[in-house]
């Protein structure tokens, strides 16, 4: 279903080419000061267009909350909020409408349902995290209100280029990177196109993305998110550990693979007396862990550490390159799809995984 | 909440030192032959003292089915099942009385629930495992008998020993591991203690283990699983995709840290031309994927190829081994927890993580 | 929360005096013809300022669909629709600014949120209703067209105006009325304002409907549903019974203080020898019933009979007559709110209690 | 699903002759002093064999906590619990092997899971309200102790014998009634075996159940509830009113047809200048109401009024006097089940009713 959260809950709606996509927020606590504006950041982030890294479609995504909000505040009811498409025809004959576009929703979609939208994907669209972001972000507004948490993203890769997390191959989390998730800002990640607070890594990054643009193709990379001033207890000891319900957000946005927290699949690789988190009595008189590989959280429930975790994503399936492959008939082909698509997504998940990280701590 | 499942349902209960832990399944299709030896063979693949490798607890863990069979054969109505604790009474003295354990779930469970069950870490216990196994196992059973669906789970690595998954560090999966894959049986994962299916990598896994145990250390390791045969169509396409469900299923395994589905996060290296599965028709005639990167999954929804996935489990938090730590009240002293504790959790968390598998596909 | 149902699930956003009110539907099965004009007329019969009975607001409310329709043919992806709202500001000055209306949701609202949308009541408006009527009419529309399913509602009191059930104080449901249930249409309902197909208990409950009018006053009353050719085995045994659903759906309509099943309240006072319905051979070679006391439902489980049941509505507590109360500081007032009132909502309730009863069965 | 409660949580299992009975209660908080003690009473109030009244099989039904409790403490954990059954055997032959009972579950079982239980039934046995009412009754425990919440509930009908509500037929609850719903104790109720408060009305009501007793018949009735001291603000605005709750949970009680909130299908009878709870300020200073008609909710939540509603049971419908009937086969035959069989339920509903009132409460 479209639907997530239980406390504070989300259901979106919208394909590409409807009237409008939108979402239904229930359960947003009461006096909270909300407008079209507090939201348009996030939403901007996330729209296409933004560089020459990006597809160069530029919507405005411009949100219109519909309801739950008077005078400018929170009234504890549904927030109803939509954005109108541009182009709410369906389009005209393309080669997609003979070719399921390789590792695309497009023929799990016709499996499952027995109909397709003329767009293909339908609700694999990424138009459709629009709702999210909306979502998440007056989320992310009530905790930093109600708590000062901070949620950051960053791109951590692209292709092979990585930002450096350890000194060498066989070390955990250098200080350098810890310090980077302790303090990095969204203004920070913002100083450059493809969102990487590492200047040198960034430019390598850009370049891989030009690289794959030039030649019609495209190239994944990984978002690393970081949540700061959690409140403790969150996660329940079972079915929905913290960590649990953090991995099912973020394998919920469109081309994810993987999901780490902590120090991860390397993680796994270093003994128990390396690897655990001594306690260590805090300037602040509390108890808390001298090292994070836990990633501020243990038996699936936050402990105030930094909640630090890493997704991974592929390589966007939709390129002009031509691929051979077979049409819906089972005859094989060669598809080329026609027009100008993003040649790698990471930069624009930064404020979708955001979003989820959100959701998932107001749940 | 200790819920997991829409359609078919599992709730579970029990701690260490409590009468039974047990689980209610509800949604078991009727008239499905079941009986308590039909559950038993996972719950002693799950139970410790099993070989060497293992903490030396030897537990009977006899499951008993309370309602929702007669006559052997499964009603519709809800199944009650319980496994008798040996050790009812809390436990004695003991220094974790004072220290919170490093890395484990001690300190939280405090933070949460602000008591403290006798056994530390309570519902984070192993023991809780039992009842997801049993669900699990019935769910698969169901599977089985109903498409023919095949789940196994091996062990893919163990520190930094790994089972080879590609020729050179450079390419995406090779056709033997493919193979493997596609073929693999439970049988052949249970032919030596790790559960690894190469000979040659479980001879160094199992020394590795043996070097973790005797320094009175744990040590991590990942445990992959395919599921062959599954229906397609499952998963929903925006928040409840396959992938999702998988990962906080998974994620909801104690000592997880990771999670990642077809060509996971190494996948993200590869550019989408050379990524992409292409479609080609099957013998049978139907449209299939020529490659499978995507890991059975495409848009969150399954399309018939085989599912694989792998966990990352961190090294054991509970070791022997002196460590530099702080009690509840924040003193600083030394924790050196007595008795033997199991060095590495891998082995055991197969049959969990093919419970787990079963239940999300149940679902 | 405002969403209902599991498989098909309806959630709604929405208050007076803001942007829209509308709904998400999802879980709508794809490949349903579907477009705005099969909607409406569910929308109109709902909608205030039909006859004289009602208040003369004449809103047009003119459904809306955004997404998961395309080509006049549903997706199988959320549906979202919406209502535009003719007067979106904020209403000026009026007494119920200092004074929570009796028996109104004015006082609970301000206890539950700590803040008081400008309309009062907020989501206790009934235009919340109008995102059910649109969700439950798609509803009815498969249900229809999947199986045949006829949801007809009508009045059947209006204050001590009863349409005849027996024939006499102390006997069971009269023939006459049990061949009405199974055989009335909704054209059938709509021969009169007051929506009762009984033309002299209609003409009384018109003259009451009017009296409460010219007083300024208002008058409550019940309305009777029945759901013919329901598919059978609808419900659970234990929790979520059939009618403890329909129980339940019927209670969430605004002012419904009551519900009662097959033969109610009165039932209980007849013997079981007397009460129960014995089994026959039906003319299609099927078991059934003889008679349907139990209203279509036996063990919480549709058995294929009529579903047949009555829900109480009291007076609508909005009068214009002056009525001594308390202002929200706890001073003694008097209460007389302007504008002109509904003296009685049986009549509009006929389609929402059809809409409620086709989303139970949906679900 | 066999799962009530969202925060607080119960699931049960168990038909009449498997292992056990019992629940596994979810969200009970921690800190809270609970033993099979404290649960106890309330499940000797609800099994048979108390008086002459009732079917003579006395079961022990002594509950026994398996999880969730340590040193007489709840944990937070889920909390296990069972009873276990005595006569575990499928039963021998008996004439309903041929036989669907009329007006019972039987028939729509069959219809619902292909499958027939030995005992008929399976789910609809009324063994499967003890794990409700021990769930019910530790979830009262911690509404007393946190909140000072009093729940009791007593017969108010049986036949056509009922307790005195108001004066005349004309008149709206008495002075009398509604002193007697806001002092009424447990102890008063149980002070006769039909459990009516009212000497003169339970006499009658006991010759009314002899009498049917003597016939080898049944007889149905009605149980009254009030909630005194509940917290204001329960209850949501939409779908999920207190009373559509309430009605959810009192309707998934075996037997039931009817419930009415406050003053329910009289009310709506009367104009909405008489009907309205007028707003006064309280001796507390708090603005509450003069009088209750609303019965404690209004707009869905409640206002810390007194909440009290009424649910119809109808007669048994297991009799052993003789019923034409038809077989499962279609073959017309006569009825009569062995055995002695309850005649009333109501008086053994009461702790039921108060258990599912709890456990709305909770939600």
């Amino acid at each position: 279903m479209s639907t997530f959260g239980t406390l504070f809950r989300v259901t979106t709606y919208g394909e590409s080419h409807c009237a409008s996509v939108g979402a239904i927020i229930d359960g947003c606590p009461p006096g909270m000061p909300l407008s079209d504006v507090d939201i348009q950041p996030q939403m901007t982030r996330r729209r296409p267009g933004q560089s020459a890294l990006t597809t160069p479609r530029n919507e405005a995504d411009a949100v219109q909350i519909q309801s739950g909000v008077e005078a400018g505040v929170t009234l504890g009811t549904p927030i109803g909020l939509l954005v109108k498409n541009k182009d709410q025809r369906p389009h005209d004959y393309t080669e997609t409408d003979h070719y399921p576009r390789p590792s695309h929703a497009d023929w799990t979609y016709l499996l499952k349902y027995g109909i397709k939208a003329s767009s293909g994907g339908g609700r694999s669209s990424a138009r459709e995290t629009i709702g999210r972001v909306a979502a998440g972000t007056i989320a992310e507004r009530y905790l930093k209100m109600a708590y000062g948490v901070e949620i950051v993203a960053f791109v951590s890769s692209v292709g092979k280029v990585h930002l450096p997390e350890s000194s060498t191959d066989d070390d955990l989390l250098s200080e350098d990177y810890l310090k980077l998730l302790s303090t990095i800002t969204r203004e920070q990640v913002d100083e450059n196109a493809v969102r990487c607070p590492h200047e040198e890594t960034a430019d390598l990054m850009q370049e891989r993305i030009i690289e794959a643009k030039s030649k019609a193709d495209s190239i994944g990379g990984t978002v690393t998110c970081v949540i700061r001033r959690s409140p403790v207890g969150l996660g329940e000891p079972v079915f929905d550990k913290l960590e649990a319900k953090l991995a099912h957000a973020m394998l919920s946005i469109p081309a994810t693979k993987g999901f780490e927290i902590g120090s991860g699949f390397k993680g796994t690789e270093f003994a128990g007396s390396v690897h655990n988190d001594a306690f260590i009595k805090k300037p602040d008189g509390k108890l808390g862990t001298k090292t994070n590989r836990s990633g501020g959280v243990q038996g699936g429930i936050s402990n105030g550490e930094d909640i630090y975790f890493k997704i991974a994503f592929k390589s966007p399936a939709t390129i002009s390159q031509e691929q051979a492959t077979a049409k819906y008939s089972g005859e094989a082909g060669v598809l080329a799809t026609r027009g100008r698509h993003d040649p790698c997504v990471v930069p624009r998940a930064v404020p979708i995984v955001e979003a989820m990280a959100a959701l998932v701590i107001m749940e």
